[in-house]
């Protein structure tokens, strides 16, 4: 099923607009042109809905935020929806501050998400105030995790559930243990490796990789978006397997890209863990 | 001819003012680190006159602009232009949106530019609308493409000769066969390695290279603008060369950096191909 | 005591909040997160004081600057005072631009600054107009370099010394040689390699280490400061010693931070150069 997912990405070799920030902005311009697709960054209002138009699909990824940038955000949002184009949020760090929070709630208010891609933190920012998220603080392993012990509470799959069918997008949870969830259906997923948190953005590739793969492959947006999440842990993995003693994460960085570069369908196929969540 | 200009550039380290994006920033400084020269970033307008006054040359790179930076590329050209320092325009993705082909229409009118590096697809647009280009629309592959077959079209070579002797600017059109005229002669060159598209930003570092070898060379722009276009193109055969099989696009990008690091004037004499085109 | 400074500082894993410059974020954000630490970038006058609030410590760099980049470092470094948080200043390129002079100089006013990292020039832009520094044209090599001959001038560690007495920061002047001052304690320091200086950043990451070491050791921030300075010459020693023959800067970039990731507080023990200075 996953291998599909990404045979078709690089067979349409789609062109994603980025609203990004600075900090990662070229390793996510790397990871997708690694995966087969490639990158516009451009973040000025006055050209982001002609920007979004020659384009396949939307990255708004809210890291070093600032009031022009998010009001183009908005704006290439909007464009995005009325051409039909799928939109990914990734609201980095959306618990920092007001601006970073009310941000998130026009983006959610006023542009139709086809996916969202968070850590359990900032999903419960997002989830606060929704009915679902109410008098839910029960904060227990969920039944299902992995074999080696890594968690996932069941507070944090029952807010991403409610958060997918509030807004009609897959929502992609990141942590020891991802979780992707269109609502109904919902997926645990187990590949990765601890070192990934010691290189800066890779959760922000993960949400460019996730963007494109559901650009590439609109009529699966749950597979696809399973599938970016089993690819950038497995990756993780493969990278940390070609590690030298010396080596650390700068070079970890680049073997991650490097293994995106490489990864065939097959490999997926072989190499993810995830299963179904009742 | 080319050695020449390399050893020239290495002994004077010439030090450029770049007005860039920030998604390539790091790369570009690190490049021209490489290359022998050095860097300093600074595009607010209420510096970029006495940033320019501190330098040697004048990087203006299109890619996530603004009103400010577009602004600031105005302010910084024309300092450039009093001081009679040389300055390279990179029409990144001029096509994408009014705001660019605007920006662009103003630097080319209201600052003298020694060169302009573009792709074919930007050169289109910097071209219509001249003379030259009008009813210009065949395009077909032109005689003299490098023997492997690589090709570049009559039209995208004479927009670039109409554009060379409308601007007084050398200018570099880079694809699979690179080009670079002064209007009156014109050169093919044939370096180069297909992984380079896929590394972001080989683009604004040919820019940021071909900007600096120009300040170090200035009475030889059209030499040193073909031995940035041939070096540019070699490392990223050489990179290649030195690839391992699990090594991707990420390890690629720091192997162009490292090969452009060690780059003799006898390597590039003896590895650059190029052709004078008729 | 160098090692017990990282040691602490391993434990500690302070998070830090950096205003900072697009052109080497990325290069910061992984340094900090190979030496233990991590960073929030975020520099809109609209959240900095929240994002100050959430943190341990702050990071002012004043690469790429703007004036609302300016405000926010501003409102960030008062939150921090108010807080008891320590703030570094890397005053970037300060003698570049009156925009740079004169933000600098309000920072100094107005905020209580724990650090200060400069070179030598930059210092000298910050010691102008200081009484200290007028009238001291004198720039001889000072008595106490370095072994193999690399100087600092007498000028230097007096103008480091007055500007460490008139604002109560540690100041650290990096060179060839490099000095810590508190302004009675003066440590000048060997370690390094002169192949640092092809690789763009590497002051901004000094400057980002030396924040983090000494919010996670505010007691002895002087001892912080030299164990940063140190570390990251040592660093740059390891590295190169590990460069093969055809890798240039941007792998050396790589491999410097892959030496913060794996350093051992016995390593600097064992490895730091540096000496009192009467």
């Amino acid at each position: 099923m996953l291998g599909e997912i990404i045979a078709q990405h690089r067979q349409r070799a789609v062109l994603m607009h980025c609203l990004t920030n600075y900090v990662t902005a070229n390793d996510c311009a790397n990871l997708l042109l690694a995966s087969g697709a490639s990158a516009i960054m451009a973040d000025d209002p006055g050209e982001v809905t002609e920007v979004t138009a020659i384009c396949d699909g939307l990255i708004l990824n809210m890291g070093t935020p600032h009031p022009r940038k998010l009001e183009a955000m908005l704006l290439a949002g909007q464009a995005a929806n009325r051409l039909g184009h799928p939109v990914l949020l990734d609201p980095v760090g959306v618990g920092c501050s007001a601006l970073r929070r009310e941000a998130a709630g026009r983006l959610l208010a006023q542009v139709r998400l086809a996916a969202i891609r968070a850590n359990a933190s900032e999903l419960a920012t997002l989830a606060q105030g929704t009915p679902a998220h109410r008098g839910v603080d029960t904060d227990i392993p969920a039944p299902g995790v992995g074999g080696d012990g890594r968690q996932i509470t069941e507070k944090t799959i029952q807010s991403a559930r409610a958060l997918a069918r509030m807004t009609g997008a897959v929502v992609i949870v990141t942590g020891p243990t991802d979780l992707v969830t269109d609502g109904t259906t919902t997926y645990l997923a187990f590949n990765g490796h601890p070192m990934m948190r010691t290189v800066t953005g890779t959760g922000c590739q993960l949400s460019a990789l996730a963007g494109a793969y559901i650009t590439a492959n609109p009529e699966r947006r749950l597979e696809a978006a399973l599938a970016a999440v089993c690819a950038m842990g497995l990756c993780g993995e493969i990278a940390h397997a070609a590690l030298a003693p010396q080596e650390g994460n700068a070079t970890y960085r680049n073997r991650i890209i490097d293994a995106i570069y490489h990864l065939s369908p097959e490999e997926l196929e072989k190499g993810a863990r995830y299963e179904a969540y009742p």
